[in-house]
């Protein structure tokens, strides 16, 4: 079973952590939602969700890939904190998978980890960088093992496509149409 | 500022359920979220949220609109709670808005409070009723004051549906691009 570090902190935006969470879980992916702050979470809009664990306590080579939602203090938070840093750059060196929505990629950028080709939450490429910047030309950007996606209304898509990378079609379409997604 | 009660149990939806209180708090709508289990409530999918009230603490008549997530067992215990099925008949007693998603519109219909024209999960119109099931013909039906919708793929519209009845037009828009949904 694919394994996957969701690492959140205070000011997390909900939809996109628990989007995740929950479409990966529906793929029968192993989840472990990791805090750098209390183990009861507050996200953007004052939701309290429970981490399983603390991220100091767990090893990120234990997993197949991290992923980190959006939200601004979220952002700022993951961006300055020594051990996400270093959790990104262990896992980009392993050549594991890496995944960020929103603003989140900016700490993928500040880690160093960013291939050519992203997208993000509109504005947040001011701060990371123009050059490779897709915007809204897809809703979710691959690049090799860099997965980046742009906001709450793309979640379900960015997820759906981190089930494709781990486990197979026939799950993605599974999963795809028990969350009602319509095929475009 | 309208109030909005989100009622949740075990087994509760999590995109549903967060996806209606942090589209509904964007647009400054108040939102409480009450639990008939315990404060801390596990989701469908293991993902636990904290409860802001236990619903028997409340009033449901102070609010302006109940709404109820999905999730298979949540439905079954909102179904079969004397507690939300009173709060659901109060509501539509007094010509307060009612909203359920997914499989939650089971939970009206044992009230007795859904009108005619509804829709929900597919195949939970079997234990509801043929007649007046809209299917997905629209992604939110909107009958008088009860508002239903499909699965995790409509909770985003159901919720900004919900944002434009209880706010105005303006604020519906300026949400939703902050979301990053786009215009259809």
């Amino acid at each position: 079973m694919p394994k996957v570090l969701v690492t959140i902190s205070t000011g997390f935006e909900e939809i996109e952590a628990i989007t995740i969470i929950d479409v990966l879980r529906r793929a029968e992916i192993e989840v472990v939602i990791a805090t750098i702050n209390d183990i009861l979470t507050v996200g953007a809009n004052a939701i309290v969700i429970q981490a399983n664990q603390y991220l100091k306590d767990i090893n990120p080579l234990d997993f197949d890939m991290i992923v980190l939602p959006g939200g601004g203090i979220n952002t700022q938070n993951l961006a300055s904190s020594t051990l996400v840093q270093n959790s990104l750059k262990q896992m980009k060196e392993k050549d594991k998978y890496i995944a960020a929505i929103c603003a989140a990629p900016y700490a993928l950028h500040t880690a160093n980890v960013l291939n050519r080709n992203y997208t993000c939450y509109p504005s947040f490429e001011e701060k990371i960088r123009q050059d490779g910047y897709q915007g809204d030309k897809q809703e979710v950007v691959i690049d090799e093992k860099i997965i980046t996606s742009r906001g709450p209304a793309t979640a379900m898509t960015f997820a759906l496509e981190l089930v494709k990378i781990l486990k197979d079609e026939n799950t993605y379409q599974k999963v795809k149409a028990g969350l009602l997604v319509k095929s475009s």
